[in-house]
């Protein structure tokens, strides 16, 4: 398959993202003060009023060893009505706190004349490389990231949230494919990958980890993958669902196997058949494609193939970092890349 | 069957309940300022370190219009590693990571040399009575929930974070009851109850609700209902979710029939059959109920005696409160208590 | 809620229930011989081709101690392609074999031009009175049931796959029960009732069963109890399970906590936006409800409200059937009908 | 990781795999008559009575398109309590009664002092050589499959249900793989493949499906995956969900992307704490593994290896074969093999 104009998520038409990066301070662990490599990274399905104009959405948990928020009413009412953020671990109470606060500046009837809002966060451990019980990603950051939040080309590797994620013992973070399906739909990938052995990494179905084996500094932890899928086709909270469960397969590709200690999550959303919050009618018309279609396995593969793209992605974009006690995670050798 | 000494949670040997209550000022909303009524409660599933002493556990979403977060990791993993706690919707976020500080200064290993931890926190909207948007539960308040749990005979109704909950357009908060099986396990439940239209109120299958339609002020919104069941029976997280899938069979005896705008949400924990963080065998031997046994249909039945008898129990002792905007939900009347 | 015109499923415009009972022998149980008590009902969500034109669909398995197929195709894929059948346990096989060949003799292009049929066949376990060894549903049983399926009055009671269930240790069976929302949707239950201990008998909140706790020949048993949901309301398969899930709701306002050895499965369908299987464009529009709206809650109250007068509607209308071994069942107390 | 002693399933001490293959006829196909290209193959966790012993088990569904009986059962107590069967998709109704009737002739309780029994038995859609309409696997096949059944080196390949089934659009079928883990525990893998596009096949690691487009009579269609995994590992029904969740990355490595048409079943069972359908006393102790274990993650490493290499063992052992009108599925070229 075609990959889209940027091979990024926001080829998806109205789909935008948002990185503050948190790094400060060198050297050793003083918990709470640093040094900090970590930041915050926002998916916008679109550029309006998310609480006012929800997107359709499902989530998949592949394995639940994680701590993001936000999934339980994505499953039950399937739409998503917030930015979608990833940090680290620890700062998921913060940054969630973080995005309530922002939706009501945006919608000070919260809460008040209409229902709450539920914020979507989701999150990686970046704790070898940052000072992850400082939770040092702050309002201002978690603000910061959605309203820088652009279209178009996007940075990715150690940025945002990226900053101190590990991915087959490199240095992980963000990355982002795309693909255009034969029927015409694209399907937009975006991770924060923070998971893998080194020794298991495949590159396009070549063994690279078995042959860096030897390669310095490969500490060996678990750890997670957050993918987000976007799509412009008109699929509700069950066919997005399908989607969702199709990104553990992805990430097979590039050698996981979905470790205890990782929390593989994905969280899928078109930004076709917006859901009003106060609909005049509460009956409309939307359009969708049959399940029983074509066009639904092109897009379980594109979600596959944009998956596996962007773990490599990641990869292939991040620097080298160190962080907190000279941890040092090293960028994947550029003659790879 | 026979309730506990206390007919509550802490029948349950171990469990321990906190609560703070957050209430101050009266009159016009401003928002951000108060007036609050709501409050922060705690469920502990034994009084030792949770994080180093896990107890097997999982979750049920009867309805998912809800905020609560963990869920996804005790799904997973099949256990509870914090306190839980209760508290409102838009508070979760804070609460939430008040309760990794808990964590990290009992546990400072968290985060740098061993993994993160999943915070338990789950929640109902007073946003009737409460100034949601202040998000007035602070870290000072959820460690004292925390450090001032206790066993025995706990206080029920208009209390931590039952101080600004509805209930079938009564005050409602925070419930309990318990229950002996024939085979001598223990069931207790613990209740957040924000639901209900108040035609439907039904007390030991009596049409209350219908009698009090003229009573006044019911003010007619969605809501949530937020179930803690613990046991003392030997039960793994495949047998607890079971008991959890039961708990909407008591909400029903009340009169809900999960309305869409209701996070109806069960956490399940059993007491026995420790999980140690750091085990020094990763295979070790238990002790468990066959499935197929006359004493899983107990514990079922027992499940549904609680929670409904819990749901009444804190319409039983809520008190009348008034609150933002001089709006009040009157104590179902006394008559009936 | 008002009910519709005949209260029953078929008020549900289109929707057909035909029954053959299978009812043969006295005395000892000779097993493969006989006595039989047993038979095969057939839903239809409409008179026309379902293969050809497949209706919407959503399941949910309140407790799955149960041996029901063809669920996991209706969760994937979110339509219902044949009529709907139920019988006794071990006759599933044959049933379902019967159900492919009805498929085939209408579709001859099943498994050779195109793809396969997912039959759907629910059961419960008349052991207690059937020869259930035997299996006397045969395939023209089966074809009968489907042929001779009519809209308006049905009969319910001790008929079809009724003929040998029991309920609170009365005799159970077939039961049906509709109901109006305030939006106009009709929502109509047909519950195959075969569980429950008589002392937990409820009847309109009643402790009926309690009172009738020395009337003769109560024999205690597990069982199971299928429930299918109509309506007309436009959902898809992501609000249909919704609604499946509120059918564990109703079964409690009679009496049921969902026993171990009770398959507890119900089948939702919606008689609106019908799926072609060979659709000239698989884009095409739909009309949906908003999850997040009034008439979603109308939904799930008209589910637990006519799931629960279906439940009391085939203790009503069965009368006592003496089967196998001379075990009896009697109907309840027509002082209470 | 190292394989085991046969590389098969049959590893794990005590599991048995029998195969009866039924084929006859040439040419063009009338439905009813053949040609049969068909079989069953069961597979018996240990070789003793399994209703009477119990072997914990869980089930994992990856894509729903699929028929498969047994699923919910297995899901709610966590238990396989027949042999396992695999054939095509619309034998399994038969298949199902003659596994009833199997289960009847050695516990002539069932159905009469003791309850039902509930039969698990998976399928892929082989008509594309088959005559399948023809139903042509009996009761004696069954029968003869499960007592025939035996340890050690097993066939693989075009035998029994793997007779007609067509893998990336060369000839596929029965394959097996199996894998120790450093900790000691054996995983054993058995599949049915039944699915794929021929430009998709990977491997391991080299685009083999690529290279080979221009190789004769590939026809294009959908297609499922059943994967039977076994372990020794002392596992309860939740630990061996997760083990099932990773039979798709296994599938994924191979070229899957788990197409709308394929019903990717994962079925997964330990030989260890076998479950006594009437113990003595339902409260006893078992064996398990800490969840939060490094032992966990080579369970799972073992799962995608075992399932990657024994879909592509079932391509390596399937010789070609030409079913009814003449349809050929080619044996992939030996020079791969």
């Amino acid at each position: 398959m075609n990959t889209g104009q940027y091979n990024s998520i926001t080829d998806v038409e109205g789909v935008l993202v948002g990185h503050t990066t948190v790094c400060f301070g060198e050297g050793k662990l003083v918990p709470g003060k640093g040094p900090a490599r970590t930041g915050v990274t926002a998916v916008l399905p679109h550029g309006g009023n998310l609480f006012k104009k929800k997107v359709p959405a499902a989530c998949y948990v592949g394995n639940g060893f994680g701590k993001s928020v936000g999934l339980i009413q994505i499953d039950e009412l399937g739409y998503i009505e917030t930015p979608i953020l990833l940090t680290n671990t620890l700062n998921v109470g913060l940054a969630s706190d973080a995005l309530v606060e922002y939706m009501i500046t945006k919608n000070p009837e919260i809460g008040i004349t209409t229902g709450t809002v539920n914020p979507v966060v989701l999150e990686c451990n970046d704790g070898y490389l940052n000072d992850i019980q400082g939770r040092h990603v702050k309002k201002e950051h978690v603000f910061s990231a959605i309203e820088n939040a652009k279209g178009g080309e996007i940075e990715t590797g150690d940025i945002g949230a990226g900053k101190g994620m590990s991915c087959f013992e490199f240095k992980g973070g963000i990355g982002t494919s795309s693909r255009i399906t034969p029927e015409g739909y694209t399907v937009g990938v975006l991770t924060l990958t923070n998971f893998g052995r080194r020794k298991d990494l495949m590159i396009k179905g070549i063994p690279v980890g078995e042959m860096l084996k030897d390669y310095p500094d490969g500490y060996s932890d678990d750890g997670s993958c957050i993918v987000i899928v976007a799509t412009d086709a008109p699929l509700g909270p069950h066919s997005l669902k399908r989607l969702a469960r199709r990104v553990p397969l992805g990430l097979a590709r590039t050698g996981s196997y979905m470790s205890n200690g990782s929390g593989d999550i994905a969280v899928a959303f078109s930004t076709k058949n917006i859901i009003e919050h106060s609909p005049e009618n509460p009956v409309y018309t939307i359009e969708v494609i049959n399940q029983n279609s074509e066009a639904m396995s092109s897009l379980f593969k594109a979600v596959v193939e944009a998956t596996e793209e962007a773990v490599i992605d990641s990869l292939y974009t991040a620097e080298t970092v160190t962080g907190r006690d000279g941890n040092v995670r090293y960028a994947l050798p550029h003659i790879l890349s």
